[in-house]
C-alpha cells in the first residue's frame, strides 16, 4: 500500500484553485489536506464549492495562508494566487522545505529584466528564480522530477509551445514571421467580479484584447528561442471566446524549404509519441476545443498551404486543466515520484 | 412638420438605460437630449457605448443628474436608477413640472405597507404614489395618456399579467392555486460587477432563485386581484436563463368549468385584439423567447391539459424592451400624445 | 487481481452512446469490448470520436449489431438505440444469455396498455417486460443486482422521482395537484440532424414543448403512485434549455399538514443518506445544473412557501450521465456484483 | 407621397431570407410583395416565421418560384438560393426585365475560370456575369446605382475588404504576406439540418475549418488586387464561433515603411468618412461583434505592433445583416434610386 501524498493549496477562490480541487478529488495517490484563502477562511470547502460535496476534500476547513501550517500538513503546495503575491509565498514555503508548484507567472521568465518589463513588477526572489524549473512535462520532465520549485506554464504558452516546437526543432519553418492568433474561453479571465466578464458582456459576442502586448508573449518567445537556437520574436494576439474552457491557437509560419505535409506530420507524431496527452490529428483533421474539455490533451492539427507557402498549426487545450491546474498536478506527480499521468488520464466531457 | 419631443434619461450605465438609448436612436419623434449619470458624467455617450456611434445620441455629453438641468432640456424624463433612489429623483423632477416615467419599483405598488414590507424601504413620496399610474398600456392606456408620473411595470409582471388577465377576466380559471414558473435572461440581473453573474457562472448552467419571495410577487398579485375581483395570492418562482434577453413565464391554473380550448383561445384573441403587440399564438403553437427578441411583442401560447384540468399559459417577452425600456417609451408616447407604438413597431432579431 | 468485465454497446452515434464510451474509458473494472452501429461499422471508435483517442476503447472497431457476436465478446450489453428497436435487440441478447441494460423506454412501463398508448407502438416482448427491473438504484438496488434485464430510467423521471419520493413517502404533500416544470439541456433531444436543434435555433432562446403530453409522464406517475400508495396523476411540462447537459425540475406540491421545513429537510436527508449521489442541499440553498455536470449527483433544494402552502422541490441532474449512461453503468455495476459507484465517483466539471 | 417599391424574394427558408424579411418589415419605402420557396409554397409567411406576425409581410402567401409571377408583382428581386441555382434564376428574372440582387456567389468572381475552379461548377451565364456589379456600396456605389444585376458580396469578403482597403490603397502595407484569421457566427453555416451545426456540437466549443481553401479567398483577393494594383495572394482562414451572428476578422499585414499609427488611423478615417456604416474606432479601442449586432456597421480597430512591424486590423460585421441581407437591401436602395441607408440606420441590439 502506497503512502498517501498530502497536497496543499493556497488560493481556492479562483478558477484554477477550483479546478485543482476537482482534480485532486479523484487522484488515487494524492489528497488535498490543506486549503487556504484569506477571504474564505473558516468555511468548509464543500460549503464554498457545492459541486464538491460528497467528494474527497469537501470537509476540509479553509485556513488562513500560513507556511508553517502548510509545512506541518503537506508534502507539496500549489500556489494559485496572483503574480507578485506568489513569489513571496513561494519563498516562505521553500524556507519550510516544501515542494512548490506555482501557477502564477512569477517564476516562468528566466530573464529577470524581461519579467520586470512585461509584468511591471520588481522581482523580490531572484535567487529562487534560478532554482525554478519551467513546468512543461513534455520538455522538462527530468528536471521537474528533481525540482523543488516548478513554474507552471501559462495557458497560451502551453498551447503555443507544444504546437510549434516540432516544426522549429526540425527547421521546417522560419523562426521569424510567426503569428499566433489565439482564442481563449472566459475562465482564462479569472473569477473576479468585473463588468467586462459579466455574462451579458461576453455571451453571443467575440473580441480581441491586448493585441501584440499580452504578457504570455515573452514566455512563448523564451521557450521557442531555445528550441529554434535563435531569438524568436513573434506576434501573439489573444481573443476572448464565449465558452467556459478551451484555447484554440491558430499559428501561421513561413515554410523554409517547403517540405511535404507527410514529412511534417511524421515528425510531429515522432516528436510527441511519448507524451500521454499530445494528440497529433490525422492529416485533414482539425481540432475542436470540446474534444479536450476537462482533460490534459493537446490536440494538434496541421495544414500546409501551398498557395502562400505557410504551415498552419492549430493547437487546442483546456486552459484550466492542461493550461493550468492539470499541468500543475502533472508536475506535482513528477516531483513526488509518481507517473506523470497519475490521476490525469481524464476523458474529455462531450458534449 | 412635428415638433421634436425632448427626452431625458437619468441612469445610463445599466442595461435598461442602454436599451432606452438604443430605442430612442431610431424613434421618429423623440430624441434623447439629456443623459445623466454620476459615474460617467463628462463622457460622450458614444464613447461610453461604442455601439451607438454614428447614431442619434452618440454625441450627447453625459451630465450629472440634476432636475433643473433636466427641466431646461427635456419634455419628459426616464428614470433608470435603483429603487429607493428613484422616488426622490421623481419628486425633484415633478417639482420642476416634468413628466416622468420611472423604471424602478418605487411607484408600482399602490399599498404603501405592501411596498415597504417587500422592499424593506420606507417610502418617502407617499403623495406622489397616489398620482402615479401603473404603466401597462393594454390595461391603463387612457390613464397613462393623462398621467405625469408613470410607474413602469416590472419585467416578470408584464409577462405574467398579460398572460393571465383574459383567463381571470372571463372566470375560466380559479384565482386561487396559481403557479408562475418564470425564467429570465441574465440582463434582468443588471449590469453590476458581481461573481454570480459572471459569464462562467451563468453559461451552460441553470438555476432557480428567490423562490416564493421575489419582489415582483406583490406587483403581479395587485394587478391580477383587480381583474379577478378578489385577492389573488400566487406562487411566483423565478429562474436564471443563460441567455441575454427574454422572459418565459409558464403559468399553471386550475380550470373552473373546463371550457374548451376553443372558447379560451377566442377570448384571448378578443381581449388583446387592439394591442399592437400581444400575439395570441394559434392553438398547438408555443412561444419562444427569440421570436420577441429586441421587440415589444408578448407571445402567448395556450395549452389545456384535460388530464389534470389545468390551463397552462406560456407568456413570452423581451425583458429589456417590452419588460422595461420599450414599455417605458410606449408610456412616454402616450404621455406626449403620440401613438403608443410610435417608434416601437420593431421586428424581432432572428436568429 | 480482478477479472475484467467485458461490456458491449449497441448504438454508438447518439449522445447516450457517446457518454457511455466516455464513462467506460475510465472504469476500473469494466472495458468496452464490443461496439456496434449500422451506420458506422468498420470505423475505429477513436476515428468516430476524436475525443477518445489515446483512451481505452479508441482502437475498437465498430461492428454490425449482432447478438451472437456480442455474446462471444461481452458479459453485459448496453442498448442505446431508439425505443421500438430496443425491445427486439433485447430479446435477441437475452436469448444468448446476455445481461442487458436498455437505455430506451421499451421496458420502463410495467402496464403494456399504458406503454402502447403513450408510445403509439405495439410491444412485441411482453414476456420480457415482466422480467425487466426499473433501474433506479436508490429504489431498486437489490432487484437490479439480481436482474438480467434492466430498464434504465428516463432523464426527467430520474430527477422527478428522486425529488418527490421522500415527500410522498412521508405524506408531507398531497399526491394530487403535483406540477413538474422541467427544463432540459439540448443533448436530451438527441443527435439527429434536424432544424429545431440547430445551434442558431436553440442558442440565446428558450421554449416549452410537449406540455402535458411528454412520454415521461406515465413513467413518473408509475413510480410515484407506488410510493404514494395511490394513483398519482400529475402535470409534467418540459422546456428546452440552451445548455449542453443538465435537467432542472422545479416541482410544486400542496402541503398536507404544513410541517416545518426542518422536519421535511431531515426526512429527505434520512431518506437518501445511503445514496452515494443524492445531495440534499442545506436549507436556503438551491441547486444549479453546473454543480452536477458530468457526474452522477442529484442535487435537491427544498423551499417551503407558507404564503401558498406549497413545498417547492428543485431536483437537478446531468441528463446524459445520471439521467442516462451513468445510471446505466451503475445498474451494470450492480448486475455484475460491483459496488454501485464503481468508476462513478465523478467530480462535476466546473465551470 | 412616394410610390412604394415592390420587392420579391426567392428563397425564404434560410437565414439570409429570414433576415431580408426582417429588414423589409421596417423599410419605409420598400415592401415585400412576393416570396417564393419550393418547400414552403402555400404557407403564410407569418406561419412559417412566427416572429413576423403583426408585422408587414406576415400575410404574404409563399409562392412557387416563377420569374413571370415575380415580374408581375415586383420591381426588384432578391435571390437567396444556393450558388449554382442562382445563376439560372437570375437569367430568368433578367429576361423579364427585373432588377436582381443575387446573394449567392454566382456573379461575384469576374474571372470565370477562377469561379469554376473554386466552386467546381460550370458557369452557365457568362454573358450575365459581364453585366454584374460587385455590390460593396462603399467601393461601387455609382455602378450599383446603374446596375440591373448586383452580386452581393460574401460575408467574410465584406469584413476583409473594408478592413484592408485603406492600408493597401495608401501603400502602408505589403500586398504580400497577408494573413486573415476570421471567425464567424454559426448563422453563416446556413439553416440546413446537419449534425455539425447542431447546438450540442457548436455550443461551448470552437474550431477552424477549410483553412487555406475557403471559397471566399478568391473574392477577397480579387477586390484587394484591384486596390493594391498588383495580384494579392493571401492566407484566408475561417473559424466557427458559438454565437448566432457576427464576423471578426483579425488581419495581419507587414508594414512597409513603418508609418506611425496616427497616420494610418487618419487615412482610415478619411477613406471611410462618407460611409454611413464604417466606424473606425479610436486608437486603443478594439471592436466587438455585439456592437454591430443586427446592424449595417463595420467596426474597424487598428493596432500597430512595433516589435514585429505589423499592422493588425480587426474588422467586425454582422454576417447576416451587413454581410448578406442588409447589404443586399443597401444595393437595392441604390438600384431603386433611394438613399443607400434608407431603412438601414439600424441601432445594434445590445446586449
Amino acid at each position: 500500500m502506497h503512502k498517501e501524498l498530502r497536497a496543499g493549496l493556497i488560493g481556492v477562490t479562483g478558477y484554477t484553485g477550483m479546478e485543482l480541487v476537482r482534480l485532486l478529488a479523484s487522484h488515487p495517490r494524492m489528497r488535498l489536506r490543506f486549503a487556504a484563502s484569506r477571504s474564505e477562511a473558516g468555511k468548509r470547502l464543500g460549503e464554498h464549492y457545492p459541486f464538491l460535496e460528497k467528494l474527497p476534500g469537501a470537509d476540509l476547513v479553509i485556513q488562513q495562508p500560513d507556511a508553517k501550517q502548510a509545512a506541518a500538513q503537506c508534502d507539496i503546495v500549489f500556489l494559485a494566487v496572483p503574480h507578485g503575491a506568489a513569489m513571496n509565498f513561494a519563498a516562505d514555503l521553500r524556507a519550510e522545505g516544501l515542494a512548490v508548484v506555482d501557477l502564477s507567472a512569477d517564476f516562468r521568465i528566466r530573464d529577470v529584466a524581461v519579467f520586470e518589463q512585461w509584468y511591471a513588477t520588481a522581482h523580490s526572489q531572484r535567487a529562487l528564480l534560478q532554482e525554478a524549473v519551467y513546468g512543461l512535462p513534455e520538455l522538462y520532465g527530468e528536471a521537474i522530477a528533481k525540482a523543488k520549485l516548478v513554474a507552471n506554464p501559462g495557458c497560451y504558452p502551453t498551447a503555443g509551445i507544444l504546437g510549434l516546437y516540432p516544426a522549429l526543432k526540425h527547421g521546417f519553418i522560419s523562426s521569424e514571421d510567426l503569428v499566433i492568433d489565439a482564442k481563449s474561453g472566459t475562465s482564462g479571465a479569472g473569477r473576479k467580479a468585473a463588468v467586462p466578464t459579466l455574462f451579458c458582456e461576453v455571451h453571443d459576442s467575440f473580441r480581441a484584447y491586448n493585441l501584440g502586448k499580452h504578457r504570455h508573449t515573452p514566455e512563448i518567445e523564451q521557450e521557442l528561442s531555445i528550441v529554434a537556437g535563435a531569438p524568436v520574436r513573434l506576434s501573439f494576439n489573444p481573443h476572448l471566446l464565449p465558452i467556459d474552457r478551451g484555447i484554440h491557437a491558430t499559428m501561421y509560419a513561413k515554410l523554409k524549404d517547403v517540405p511535404g505535409l507527410d514529412e511534417i506530420h511524421t515528425a510531429y507524431m515522432e516528436c510527441w509519441k511519448d507524451s500521454p496527452w499530445v494528440r497529433v490529428l490525422p492529416k485533414g483533421s482539425l481540432p475542436e476545443t470540446r474534444n479536450v474539455r476537462g482533460s490534459m490533451f493537446c490536440d494538434i492539427g496541421l495544414v500546409l498551404d501551398p498557395r502562400t507557402k505557410r504551415l498552419i498549426v492549430c493547437s487546442v487545450i483546456d486552459n484550466l486543466c492542461r493550461g493550468a491546474s492539470g499541468q500543475a498536478l502533472a508536475n506535482a506527480n513528477l516531483m513526488c515520484g509518481l507517473p506523470v499521468d497519475c490521476g490525469l488520464a481524464l476523458a474529455p466531457l462531450m458534449p
